[in-house]
């Protein structure tokens, strides 16, 4: 079976913690919206969104084809993908505690678009420039603190497998964890370089989940998408205060 | 066996999602935060936030405890519950589904909060308050519409329920829509009063969810606590500008 994911085909986006769980369990899937002719492109993923169709259509992308499953939201498809793709721990508390962290991450994901949307999604950057830089001072300052000062500990705290945020192997958090260190690097270089000996544990972890055989050739290859200035991790120096993280 | 919720104890706040589900399943739960004597009251919340006694700490409230299980983040608990207490499908596809539709309120929530904290969750909402002006106009304009006629479509797409939003039975995501409609109708009258007959269906799942009579005997009871402007749902009459919605 071939797993179809919908997603904007220029961004990572959130559909990226899909495509790095899917590269790294060596899943064969299509990224629907980036394939060209007929059934394909952006205009297939805009049919399911209508949703006319569908009994069920999904809010948003990211969502996975499976068979005959539709699944939307992304930590929702990462914990259907997890335990069929030795991703995630098969027992009920193993799964629970590693959904958790991923929502955990996924309300940092929200926060980061809101450093550079904090007034409306709708709006362009420029209209709400002012606003994204008090945001982002107090993003930096006291919420990235927050969030990679909870999952530094995490790992000092698994003695289970201390490389790992969720129990003794490398689930879907840890490479959307991967994810999340890649796009604060990239939009935010100069704070995170400055707070770099605080997260040393997640640092790590983010080299090791580089170096992953199938990751790292992912990585290089043209399916990964680059990071740019119409994703969720933006590259706006002036938001890069370099105030805190 | 009796539920432990931990919660902020004067807020409804992602709590009460909990709150409503357990209720409705007549289980038997403490709500610790808002009990006093030892071991209650905030203090023992905030000793599982510092969480240096447990290996896998919570990052925020609510969190659950269920026998030796600790679940953190509310759609997480609500999957939890929901097949245990007849309030979520019980095979793959419509416990995956209801989740689905549970992470999109959850979404919609967020946005709820930073109409009154677009800038800082750490700053007052007086010093944000033009900013909050703006964002608000935009969530009453474009984002309200779009949930909400996302979730009223759906209502009229079921055919197996129409009277519920997955399946063909009352779910946690029926509560977590009536707890969505009743505080966007106290933070946002004059817009919601506008817009009433855009979401027929869903103001008749809001009324008949109020008057099951386990919900019903909880809204009039002391545990549930009322709306107010320390939580999510908050009325500023000034971002109730009628706009849209």
């Amino acid at each position: 079976m071939i797993y179809q994911l919908y997603y904007w085909p220029d961004v990572q986006g959130r559909g990226e913690f899909v495509r790095l769980s899917l590269e790294e369990a060596g899943a064969p899937y299509r990224d629907v919206a980036r394939e060209p002719g007929r059934g394909a492109g952006v205009g297939a993923l805009v049919r399911f969104l209508d949703g006319r169709h569908l009994e069920r259509p999904p809010f948003a992308p990211p969502f996975l084809q499976s068979g005959r499953l539709l699944i939307g939201q992304t930590a929702n498809i990462l914990q259907y993908l997890g335990p069929r793709h030795g991703l995630a721990p098969k027992d009920e508390r193993g799964r629970l505690w590693t959904h958790q962290l991923q929502l955990t991450l996924a309300d940092l994901v929200g926060e980061v678009h809101d450093t550079h949307h904090p007034v409306a999604g709708s709006l362009y950057y420029e209209d709400q420039k002012k606003e994204a830089r008090r945001r982002s001072a107090d993003f930096l300052q006291t919420r990235v603190p927050k969030y990679l000062g909870y999952f530094e500990q995490l790992l000092a705290k698994n003695t289970r497998g201390t490389h790992f945020l969720a129990g003794t192997k490398l689930t879907y958090v840890d490479l959307s964890m991967f994810q999340v260190m890649s796009g604060l690097a990239y939009a935010f270089p100069r704070a995170m370089k400055k707070s770099a000996r605080r997260y040393r544990r997640l640092l790590a972890l983010w080299a090791r989940v580089q170096d992953r055989p199938r990751i790292a050739a992912y990585l290089a290859s043209p399916r990964r998408i680059p990071f740019n200035e119409q994703g969720i991790f933006r590259r706006y120096p002036e938001l890069d205060a370099g105030g805190g993280a």
